[in-house]
């Protein structure tokens, strides 16, 4: 990589993972209309096809209308290939299949317990935790060998627990995590600048806010655009559709989108806590004792958010598929649309073209002081050259420290148990979620079954 | 008070409560068996006639077989006239009557929530909180006025935030919490070693144990006897015992005694987590999810402990009374029986008559350095002259971390929500009770109600 | 206060002392040029008529060429109407006259302790402190009075103990201290990069750094401009300068201007320490044991900076008082030329009118997690809405931590025997400082002598 | 090892170095005279001869008159032998010889610094430290390969970063350093009673202490005897004798001994802070600026202590071998003399023979908050079997902080230096240290000429 009048030219990033993943195409889109970056994109992915289609899409792109930068891409056979020398290190894998999601989402139902997502807490989290951390473990030790001074972009989940396993596995690694949720909230609240105050067209990164809290359970404890304190602006709102949800906008309804929600368990949070939780009700609710927001598919229906079936994810994968063979074969055009994330402003303001305050999931070094030194945190963070610096974000308030302790305290234990490849010394945060209401010896049973539906990925460990 | 060759002669002890209860003829035999001690006793309770009682009691243990010191006993009109120049206080009190106490126990009921204590943590916890430590706060500004350099003993429940209420009202107050619960484990284990080893008689004190987690959810995390390692044992003794459940003895059968119990909880804990849970089956279950041990009136039963009714607490008030004034007329006499407790020879340590290293109630200031500094934790601590110093039990265990956090947190909230005389500052942690899964306008509705049975005792609040 | 399409109108300042420093009139250039802001600015100084020829010489730049928003000057009587609803106040006092300061800066000089600035550190530091805090004591409970929520900007030294006192004085007090030392290292750096790479003009804030420490012994761990690592371009610079002295310009030659310097000192600790210490030498030099830099005037010389003698404060006050005489008269033009100084780019930030970046000096609450909670510290903060929010600077490096925690400790030393007024709890301060390398009595009988020359402002103190 | 009812029998002990030191044989009488232990101690030395000679007297010990317990002793030629399966091992080495420390000594001298014993702190300590460590490091990782559960006592100096190095080296390892410089303090004050209050003879553990700080650099921030605050007895002395000094009885008058003291260092620095200081004289004042105490022999002779000469070393060394011999060939007897050491006390204790609250030297867990954790501190513990759990002591008072926080860096910073094997990552250690006053030219020289002067000791290292 070198500096000219242009900016930076020769960056190199591999991409591990993403052959099957959409938004690949989004980081490729954002790229290649970056003005001052140019360089190339090594592709790895256990699947070698999906990362060579990727390669043709993503070489495609430098012919689109609005390119204004060129990246090369290349599928690489081995991640050392892909890892040699780079400046940006992308993860995003799925550990396994869906069928082993299937029974991380599904098993539990057995018992009466559901989960809106799956990947990140509850009993879907932590067996996908036993499952992935290993294959973290490795990319981190590639790292460690071919390009120690990378940083590392993580957008796999579960996101604390694999920000943490980088940093077990190569404690001198520069890794953050990287996650969109906040800024749906923020986005939420624009509209909500708009209704009360007639001020359209607020750009999220206007909403100035004070991060604090683990990745899918994140809280504001400040808000602000300019003068406006936005924390009674929330409140009315909160109290306005707390019965009939927030649509923010018409393509936004959640029924029409099993992503989508209608932010009823954020403003039930805020009437409990006085703080906003700054994720998707799907997230927020997988934190929360079942019988909160998830005792039933019914529940959940009344709480205005869906359950992500994983069937629904095989079929949205089947067709995902379908429309990247197209792109490469040139049968569907390609686009430049901007995607709103911010990896490559985190890569501009790394290489020192631009400064950039956000937030990201990193080890805490003092910007919680009240939870322990070395769990992984999400707060805002300070990018400038090489460097990625957290704010103090302030103690957890007292009334949401029991949750966000427990998740801690869950979450370091399992990455623990993962490095001693012991299953059975992670069942305490299994047992304990609030998701698992269990007696000792059903939760037990269930999660001996989970682990059985997902062993030709646990070889290595002792059950 | 003044050092002579017999020890410390006239030390003046202080008795806040105890009018009622019996244990308060426990600490009168214990002190006047003591042999390098004597002094006075000054009795103060809202019902002055149970005072008097207590007076008249305590004045003939001077006169019962075994006797070796002397004790003036005096009950007082006021507060004021106890603590004034006190060397000692121990505070023991009930916070308003048991029908109070009956709504704080029973009314959650009506939701499917069971406690079997209901005086330390989930909602009947909470709402006594609510009423006590308004009362402990203008003891502590007593002992302000009148004792600043008295040491203050407290064996009220809720233990930990009665401790915290006195370092709040008065910062320099030196206080802290004593509980028999650790002795209770250590006679347990006492009893295991000779099951296994065939040595008996092994006094409690000999089980030399680290003692680390907060009041009626504390833990060990070492035990030893000599060179014996005492978790090999406990495991197997736990295994052995997991569905019979462990009968210390032959009139301990837990079917016998309202307060007792057959280890079953804590042996189940033992199992989940791998540490000694030291205190009373009754105790634990109300730290965990209800659905563990508290589900129903017959899990209670298989789980091998009781629930304790107040109808049951008010007969064998009415019967303690009698007694009461039995002991005082003499138509009963008085015993001398060494009760276990260690008030007394605490206050010897604090004389510098001995050195004594036990497990107390104190803020934090190091002896649990991943929990947050200042809240009142429990683990052992070194008795001295004018100086009681936690040892450091170290960091909760990260499987124990989540439960332990999320009392410690929930406990901070409502102390300061009783400061500021703000009882929804409070519902948080009612709320997010491990035993209240309930959502949030139900858990609202529970406690309103709950507040408003005990309303004549929260006048000063906002609710 | 209102915002407007032209930003934020009716801002309200007040700005307590500047009736005798120069740039006061920085800040009224600074202001008058700033795009979107505009209200009024009160001020409050002891000597009225100073305040009133300010309130002149303000209200005057308004009709200078390149003025481009309104700002009403106002001197008051009190203190009170100056801070009545002010959104910010900025602080910038001289405790005393330049008689007491001569006994600070030179008194210690009968000993052979040289002092190169007097108002920061070392015995100067400390005697001065004694005769300020109570002042900004009063400050601060005028602002919890008047403007509990303004935002307070203090610039007057002793910084570290002035900030330390503000928050001591009102808690909840919104105060930072500024300094522009870091900013002079930054642009000694941007010469160094012109002179190696031959990119002249970059900005100092393009120089990103990471600044940890105390006000005045501040250093900076990091430093890059883009991609360039500017290490070992100090490295390289130091050496080559270290007998020579560093120029930073033609008319930057220390030998003409006594606040200038050659940055040996700063070499000389590069050498010691691998780190950058960012301040001029007159003030690095005062930290240090007195045989490193300040062993006698010729040493000082050799270093290459100078003693500030308080008899050129004195004629250097005549002229500047003179010249606001003028001023006001209008017999000297005004012209609007940027200060370089960040207050008016931090309220802006504050107003929400843009992000910050920038070093300042408020509470540690885990920015440094190695150094005492609560102690004042300098790093980098993040300045939104609002919010300060420090970033976390990391450990203070092992090789640094011993001074740096010597200076903490003696200035929170200071700070709580001011709040006692207990002169004598300050002496282990002054005593140990590593100017100060003198017998018990001999450093009890200087102190004495000091405090004996400043006792007009200490009336309150035992002593 | 196994337990009966005489107590535990076939305790196996691990002498490390000793061969050449008095006191080994102070161990032998203690153990002989242990009612409750008996064993085997296995004696490795890097100078065989002397470990045999140590074998041949500590089996007639055996034999002595008042020997209640037997121990086999035999001297090993590997460290492994010594090592293998010990419960106890003990660490008394001289890192290099006599020549090595006369350099430590005096060769700062020629800059005019002063040091009385130079083992610990200063210059002599820094240098003593590169050539001690890497054995330390040597034996600790003997410890992991044989005995990795034994107990390791370390007396050897400088102490603090010994212990440091033995955790650096094996992080589990059971290891804790003991120093008997508080025992004298305690010896003093019990003096101090007799003279004001009559009470003679009272025990030094009668003497209830806080003991914080780091080793020979230990303050008592509380003192007791039963309910007298020694500290008013303590002012009063140390002004009463503060010119004269204070000799505790006819043959402890410090004229008459190279290791004697007069308190008069103590009494200076109670004065200056207002705690005890509780180490001898020579020891504290190597940790002040060298213009307190040690800027010349004439003050040191003023200030009533000795500067301990290397030539005096080699001479007493030599009478020491000469009586080795003596005591081995049986033409000098053996004694059973009690030591006053806690060695074996401590032994007991580790066992479950008795409970012991002592001073010990062990890394920060939270003893002492305001320290950073993991530094090696001094403080009271608790010792149970198999455990030594630290006493919170407290913050250290912001009045001693500075010194205290500097011999922390300053240590940590060698410790780590040596583990890189890198001279020169030590020298601001050097330079900043209180006694060394130089620029850094001449501080550099001084250090390059002591470490040639050690060389043979550091092949290993990067200078």
């Amino acid at each position: 990589m070198k500096f000219t009048e242009k900016g930076a030219e020769g960056v190199k990033i591999a991409y591990v993972g993403g052959g099957s993943r959409g938004w690949a195409w989004g980081l490729m889109s954002d790229l290649v209309s970056c003005t001052d970056m140019s360089g190339e994109v090594r592709l790895y992915d256990i699947d070698l096809a999906a990362a060579k289609c990727n390669e043709t899409i993503g070489n495609r792109f430098n012919e689109v209308e609005g390119a204004v930068s060129h990246w090369d891409y290349r599928a690489t056979e081995t991640l050392g290939e892909a890892l040699d020398g780079a400046d940006f290190v992308v993860i995003s894998i799925l550990p396994g299949t869906f069928d082993e999601m299937e029974s991380d989402v599904h098993t539990p139902e057995k018992y009466g317990i559901y989960q809106s997502v799956g990947d990140t807490s509850g009993p879907g989290g932590v067996v996908r935790a036993l499952r992935l951390l290993p294959m973290i473990e490795e990319i981190a030790l590639g790292v460690k060998e071919h390009c120690p001074n990378a940083w590392v972009i993580n957008y796999t989940n579960p996101m604390t627990m694999t920000v943490k396993m980088l940093y077990k596995a190569f404690p001198e690694i520069k890794a953050f995590g990287c996650c969109h949720e906040v800024f749906g909230t923020q986005r939420g609240i624009s509209k909500m600048i708009e209704e009360k105050y007639g001020i359209a067209g607020v750009a999220r990164e206007e909403i100035k806010v004070n991060v604090i809290g683990v990745n899918h359970f994140t809280w504001l404890t400040e808000a602000k655009y300019k003068n406006i304190d936005l924390f009674p602006l929330y409140k009315e709102m909160s109290e306005k559709y707390y019965e009939s949800g927030y649509v923010k906008g018409k393509d936004d309804n959640w029924m029409n989108n099993v992503f989508d929600c209608s932010c009823r368990v954020a403003f039930d949070l805020f009437r409990r806590y006085g703080y906003i939780a700054a994720a998707g009700d799907r997230h927020l609710a997988e934190f929360c004792p079942g019988a909160w927001y998830l005792s039933s598919p019914e529940a959940v229906k009344k709480w205005g958010f869906s359950l992500t079936s994983v069937s629904w994810r095989k079929g949205d994968l089947v067709e995902r598929l379908a429309k990247g063979r197209r792109r490469a074969s040139g049968e569907e055009a390609l686009a430049i649309v901007p995607t709103g994330e911010e990896g490559v402003e985190q890569m501009r303001a790394l290489l020192g073209l631009r400064t950039l305050v956000t937030n990201v999931n990193i080890p805490n070094v003092g910007q919680i002081p009240n939870l322990p030194m070395g769990a992984v945190v999400e707060t805002n963070a300070v990018f400038s050259p090489d460097s990625v610096k957290p704010v103090v974000a302030g103690e957890i308030p007292m009334n949401l420290y029991p949750l966000i302790a427990r998740i801690v305290g869950a979450q370091e234990l399992v990455v623990e148990a993962v490095c001693r490849r012991d299953a059975m010394m992670a069942f305490p945060a299994f047992a304990n979620d609030p998701l698992v209401p269990l007696r000792t010896e059903d939760a037990k049973a269930l999660y001996l079954e989970m682990i059985e539906n997902t062993k030709a990925y646990l070889a290595d460990y002792k059950i």
